[in-house]
């Protein structure tokens, strides 16, 4: 039998599609520059046994498969490989149990991160990890990316929270790694080594995530504007060093600014040059000495103006256009999307070298960042159908990975290697650990069909 | 040349200890029921690339190397094999680096738990994970056995600190695993993977521990006394269902109260039966509400009498009778620890199953227990010399992890599998992982030399 006509044997029919356009709108995540391949099929299951059957098969016949939830990655994690089946989640989309004493969720992996939010919520639980894709991308995506967010500096990443999962791994095997227990050493710990493996070790069917309790406080914004943006990295390392911990601490230039401004009339670009937008959410007392502590660390590093915003939708109007900002400049033009994290205290030193990089290059780069975390996003935006400034921005986009490198970061904080970041990530960690790496695929992906060509 | 030759030629004399007495005090942890072999010869480096030779002489001669640290381990993880090189990571006992704006601190493995929290207690910060063993036990040893201890209900594990190391790989390859950003998924988290591997994977010779900021507030401690174990158990069961989350939850029942008394006259055992004991840290009216809701609780589950102690010294002292339990325990005749981890409404059922075994087995049972977590240190005690009686210490101990694992646990929360959880391990977690773990054994320890027999 075919592998075509195996597969269909198996699934009912409408787990499929053929139809090349409907196959190729699932083709790509987000990474606009990164490559991808022909696939052969979209596979769509709805349950464990289907993705069980199709790992069979595709073992048997020497398939990929490239697993996929939004498609809102943004290096290439996710797009096809010529001849692969592209494995969607997105119809396992159930939450399946909340428990509240053991304090943890229980989730298929097409659940969207923003869906389990206001489900847990109404437990009063709380899943913190809050990438700026929350609104699409799902629970299944973010552990194969280990994906971060906002609320990261206070509150830590994907990792910190998956304990548990199922996946189908080898030739077609259902296994359960990890633990609903609030600890347990029992042997390696295989479930945090598949969040961020991309993919490329096997597929996610159902997760166990911890929660915290939702906490009632209100939080405090403290905004603090500047006149560059290394003048408000100077205030992001004098935050570091202060030892203070707020619960957000976001960068926006004015490039993200402006281009929020053209397109939603939002008047921020008269607020100031750069913006730190901070978020302090611990409770009484303590939580107002942070705040107002806060907003002196803003001052003392040369803020141009600073001000604790009182009024919550002001507050959260802010927020929303840090969101706004990759999408409004994507308007804009292709965009190449950075992942730098690097020491706190060196965001200064990073921004520096991401403005001369610029103009040597004489691209522009447009600064969103977790800055709290030291996790930038520059995003080096190029006229579209312009090929010259593409190389220029492709060889821009090299230069920032290997400053990263040099000031003792890593090449991605939160989007993963995927394709883009693949020369970045052998430079970063070098041959001996990327063989280690490559030898933990080949020991759990022996017949080599996950994701393959990707991550290692 | 020889094995011992060569290793003799690679580093100077006083790293070497061959007298079979002092070999034979280093071939033990302290599962005192797990079997230990007959080593060749106990190593102590005094840094990596003495470690590094070590290595590459172990891998050509297919000779064993049982890493350990302070030998405080309660599984055997660390005992000998036969004809094994004891490394012994001792000497390497130097905190590296405090990067106070980063919040990480780089150390030798060696270096003992409480001197870290010393040395970066004086740059205002603190490092949480806190096993018992903290006055003795190193950081290595800690990250090998992804070591918990008191403060984990609200603050986590050693493998929520460990962020980057240095090991010794392979036939020698030093490499760096993990970052010191506070972000970073540029590959598969191999320094997660060796946090908790117990010395199978490689040689850890530093590393990197994130740090939280000191805080200033002294914590509440509430005492609940219960007329039983079961009965505590309902209390943990109802703290759990509350979402309080105290920063300690600790049980501790007649038979150790009693044998601390016997020992240092505490008076512990007229406070009443069975005791927990939790802690508060949130600062301010919250944490005073915390402190109220918490002896609530304890009330609300019927505890025979519940107190807030207002004298730190007091405080104190109880947490310290805790810690005293095991060592006073020990001095009554030889004690096989368990470590099983359940969800924590089923603490009581658990602590109830505990009850019936100890009947039925005609065996004592002592409790202490992290709580909080669910993770319960039942301490089966045997007089010494007893053989019949050590059989059915035996039976009880693999009746207790059947009933972990039928409960949704762990058969270790906490030790670590080393030698006496092996066969709990294969049940918990089945076939097809226990295959995944050796799979990964032998793709990063190609050469069968990292603690053999062990683990996997």
């Amino acid at each position: 039998m075919s592998f075509r006509d195996a597969l269909g044997a198996a699934l009912p029919a409408d787990r499929f599609a053929d139809d090349p356009d409907v196959v190729r709108a699932y083709a790509n995540d987000q990474a606009a520059w990164a490559p991808s391949g022909r696939a052969s099929v979209l596979v769509r299951p709805a349950g464990t046994d289907e993705v069980r059957r199709v790992v069979e098969i595709c073992a048997e016949h020497r398939v990929p498969i490239v697993p996929r939830g939004a498609g809102t990655g943004l290096s290439g994690g996710a797009n096809a490989v010529d001849g692969c089946v592209l494995l969607s989640m997105e119809r396992m989309n159930r939450v399946l149990a909340v428990d509240a004493a053991e304090q943890y969720a229980v989730v298929q992996p097409g659940v969207v991160n923003d869906d389990l939010r206001a489900h847990v919520a109404e437990h009063g639980l709380w899943y913190p990890p809050d990438p700026a894709s929350s609104p699409w991308s799902t629970l299944g995506g973010n552990a194969a990316t280990n994906a971060g967010g906002v609320c990261c500096v206070k509150y830590g990443v994907t990792r910190d929270y998956v304990i548990g999962m199922e996946a189908v791994v080898g030739r077609g095997d259902v296994v359960r790694l990890g633990r609903r227990t609030r600890k347990g050493v029992a042997g390696y710990d295989l479930a945090g080594l598949f969040v961020g493996s991309e993919g490329t070790l096997g597929v996610i069917t159902e997760l166990t995530v911890r929660l915290l309790p939702l906490s009632g406080t209100v939080p405090h914004t403290i905004v603090g504007a500047f006149d560059s943006a290394v003048a408000a990295g100077r205030a992001v390392a004098a935050v570091a060093e202060s030892g203070l911990t707020p619960s957000a601490l976001e960068l926006v230039d004015r490039y993200c600014l402006r281009a929020v401004d053209d397109w939603k009339k939002m008047g921020l670009s008269d607020l100031g040059d750069v913006l730190l937008l901070g978020r302090v959410d611990t409770a009484g007392e303590q939580g107002e000495r942070e705040a107002d502590r806060l907003r002196e660390l803003f001052d003392g590093a040369g803020a141009a103006m600073s001000m604790r915003s009182t009024d919550a939708d002001e507050a959260e109007g802010l927020f929303a256009a840090r969101r706004l900002a990759y999408p409004a400049l994507e308007r804009l033009g292709p965009v190449l999307t950075e992942d730098v994290c690097v020491p706190r205290a060196l965001v200064p030193d990073m921004l520096a070298r991401i403005d001369a990089h610029a103009s040597a290059n004489g691209v522009h780069i447009a600064n969103i960042a977790h800055a709290g975390d030291g996790n930038l996003h520059p995003l080096i935006i190029v006229p579209a159908g312009d090929d010259e400034a593409r190389v220029r921005a492709q060889r821009t986009f090299e230069a920032i990975l290997d400053d990263a490198i040099a000031l003792g970061g890593t090449v991605t904080g939160e989007h993963g290697v995927g394709l883009l970041k693949m020369r970045g990530m052998r430079d970063e960690v070098g041959d001996t650990v990327l063989g280690m790496q490559r030898a933990v695929k080949n020991a759990l992906d022996p017949v080599g069909i996950f994701n393959p060509g990707k991550v290692v």
